[in-house]
């Protein structure tokens, strides 16, 4: 074999990966945008085939015939391209340890899964979810000997959001932060609450839509490349670099809700928007891992999204949407009040500072369910239980317990970490950012170019062409999860006069 | 092979088939409803690649053993199987003549040709559409040679949406159609016209989304297996026989646009949902041909949605839905309004007596097109001509002309002439409808089911089990244009007391 005809089917064996997974994902987001009810059967087969038939491509022998050549001449290609081999080589050489037929079989649950949890869910219902929650811990537990039957079970799923990542590593890191923002956390209650009421008044559905419009301009999002959906739980879905869609959803008595869901998925496609357009159709496009994934949506919901400048800059743009509600609401008001802190029942309505409890719980019962430890009928006392030791709150029923993420559903244990870990490494990342240029100014007059610009450079073009723990340090320099306590806990004493 | 195996191989292909289908069909859908704009790129690498794999899955040595090994075993198979090993093997002996390549390049052209005629639409400009549809002619003038190399080129075009149909049987059919309509299309021009301005009012699309709703209500479409989108052309799309998409388009300054289209595309979803859902997944699914599809569609459309009963049964509601627009207009008044016959320019607004006018101008450009006597370049000034000669009207432009519809960009040639079929099959069916059954006193109730069960038990449940001439004959007994003709001149004749 040529290198050059080699080099030829590799793109060959990329794009028809490509095609398997955009036609997924194309399914997937039809199922729980426009879809009818009672529709998920034929999506089942369809996934499940499509996996099977992506998974056989990958770990047939003729692939490991291919990547083994092209390495073999590593040093014969650029830098891109030994790195797609390089990915590809471990993708193979951890997913032929699946069979194809216990492959097709979680495709087709984890369809029907989603499709249970959003009955379960409207009806908090946790037995109807039940049978098939036990059937997604058995299977990753599985799976997880799979990817690397060295590892504790648990160790081997959360090196698969983010490389490197284990057990030991989030103790230590989530110890940093309970012990730290604890403290403040049990101030804030001995002070007068934030009055965040008009926040809660009445905000039509149709408004609210214009308003996300507005806030995805603010963003930068380009419209012709990035659209905006409705779903049950927000997420954000890329086919390309050129093509990014985002999804809320609107309740009429908040408007914090949808507001920080948009920034915070619009985060998401800003990095997916960013990625150098030359990997698309290449295993080398988009998010590099769900750790870093989650910093730059975090980054954008929170550390811009909730700071002073930016409510400064649109609150007259939002009083205008909302003129009766917020029509005699101050800039400040408006900010203290997207920022009250306050133990919740619900994660993502969380606030910046509470919001590392509630991943806690999550990473305490997953660590659990596949450690062995936990059965999953055990999982709603063991979360009621949890909410009350590290929030305070009592859970009221399953549907705002352990019923409220899709994630599990989707077949993802060991992601949740992601959400907290993305929020330290942002942290640092803005400290980063702040000694380079004037953020702060920038902000202020609502242009937000310049950050994406740095984001752009520091993290987003690159893709999957580093590793997360190279990003992370281009972007922040060594981790330290006290940048990240800290910022929370100077903006929380300012807000809270403690 | 053991027979039994065969037949899981059996299954095996055809969910892999039906998965490509799907994907493609998903990828569509999303295409052409929710994508952002400059979204096509990767779309067109996407079905590029799964029409690839489709074809070759079809084409591939091994599944021609397995369809062999089935055929030679065919007395062992029951009706539907036996049935499935035939259509199978037809088309694979038709599709083993494109080579993978082509058929992969054809697939990413019409992705792209959707895309660059929806853009020359909107601006009317046919020199940006003449390059792609130049190329879509020449594929198709290949393919036929390929489909059939025996036949006439457009004959072997026209013989995929209806197997059996010949330009010769089409000019007997058009011949009689305008010979026999022409006289009542003149002596309408002598009458006084049918006022109505009232369906062109503002009519705002929110009320106009409500009022949808109620029609596939009054169709009977369970909207847990059947949704509506908006769409610039409105189609039916059909996942399985539990999952039929529509679509449809709204005109603020019309009322019947959208409400036809609605009742024309929950036609072919009432077809598809009907379909007997064990043939799901497999090559039997689905609408037998367009010719029969169009006779559904157009049957709810005009036989049923245009005849008095139906207008009286639901006018009522009609008039809840917009009590400003027709609060003081009569039954009777918006059933002559919708059933105004005047030559037009756009084929989907044109009323029932000349809308088989609009057929033919697409059925002489496409003869000549493909039979290579007209150059794409020449395609507006034929039309033009055409549209004057038949209809009497001056084109404005191409918007108006030559690029109205959708079909061509989608690479479909021979199409059109189903819709004139289809209407005349639908007018044989309802004489035999009425033969066995009160339809017009449950039209008159508002009662579509048992209209719709005949149609089920005629037509819809065989799928593809049987030929489209077997389902004609079935439904409509010798076919016989006249039926529809005079079923045409009754109509009007009344309606412009001729």
């Amino acid at each position: 074999m040529e290198l050059k005809q080699a080099l030829e089917q590799l793109d060959a064996l990329e794009r028809k990966r490509f095609a398997f997974g955009a036609a997924d994902g194309s399914i997937y987001l039809d199922g729980v945008t426009v879809a009818p009810r009672d529709t998920s059967a034929w999506r089942g087969v369809a996934m499940s085939v499509l996996a099977g038939e992506s998974h056989k491509l990958i770990t047939a022998p003729e692939t490991g015939e291919l990547l083994d050549f092209l390495w073999e001449r590593k040093e014969e290609l650029d830098g891109k391209c030994r790195r797609r081999v390089e990915l590809l080589r471990r993708e193979r050489s951890q997913l032929e340890r699946i069979p194809t037929e216990e492959y097709m079989e979680y495709a087709a649950l984890t369809n029907e899964a989603s499709d249970v949890w959003h009955r379960a869910k409207e009806t908090s219902d946790f037995e109807l979810f039940r049978p098939v929650l036990e059937k997604l811990v058995a299977f990753n537990i599985k799976f997880a000997g799979y990817y690397d039957s060295s590892k504790k079970p648990y160790d081997a799923l959360l090196n698969e959001y983010e490389r490197g990542v284990t057990m030991e590593y989030l103790d230590r890191f989530f110890g940093t932060v309970r012990e730290r923002l604890v403290p403040v956390i049990h101030a804030i209650g001995e002070k007068e609450q934030i009055d965040d009421s008009f926040l809660h008044l009445h905000y039509p559905v149709e408004a609210q839509r214009k308003f996300s419009d507005y806030l995805m301009e603010v963003l930068g999002l380009d419209r012709a490349h990035c659209t905006i959906g409705e779903t049950e739980h927000p997420f954000t879905l890329n086919f390309s670099s050129g093509d990014v869609r985002i999804t809320t959803n609107y309740t009429e008595d908040s408007l914090a809700d949808s507001m920080y869901s948009v920034i915070h998925e619009g985060g998401h496609a800003r990095y997916e928007l960013n990625v150098d357009p030359d990997m698309d159709y290449t295993c080398l496009a988009g998010g590099v891992s769900m750790g870093v994934h989650e910093s730059q949506s975090r980054f954008y919901e929170n550390l811009i999204g909730r700071s002073e400048p930016f409510i400064r800059a649109i609150f007259p743009k939002v009083q205008g949407f909302f003129p009766q509600q917020l029509g005699s609401v101050t800039a400040e008001q408006f900010y203290r009040a997207v920022n009250r802190a306050e133990p919740s029942l619900i994660r993502t309505e969380a606030d910046e500072l509470t919001y590392c409890l509630h991943v806690m719980v999550r990473y305490e019962i997953e660590k659990q369910l596949i450690g062995g430890t936990l059965a999953v009928k055990d999982v709603p006392g063991e979360w009621n239980r949890l909410y009350k030791e590290y929030l305070g709150v009592d859970v009221p029923d399953d549907k705002h317990g352990c019923l409220q993420d899709s994630h599990w559903s989707g077949g993802s244990f060991g992601y949740f970490p992601s959400y907290a870990l993305g929020s330290a490494y942002g942290a640092q990342m803005l400290r980063n950012m702040e000694a380079e240029m004037d953020v702060w100014g920038d902000v202020a007059r609502g242009d937000l170019s310049r950050v994406s610009g740095w984001l752009k450079e520091k993290v987003h073009k690159y893709g999957r062409l580093l590793e997360p723990g190279e990003i992370v340090k281009n972007a922040c320099g060594e981790f330290d999860p006290t940048v990240y306590t800290d910022y929370l806990t100077e903006k929380y004493s300012k807000l809270y006069h403690l």
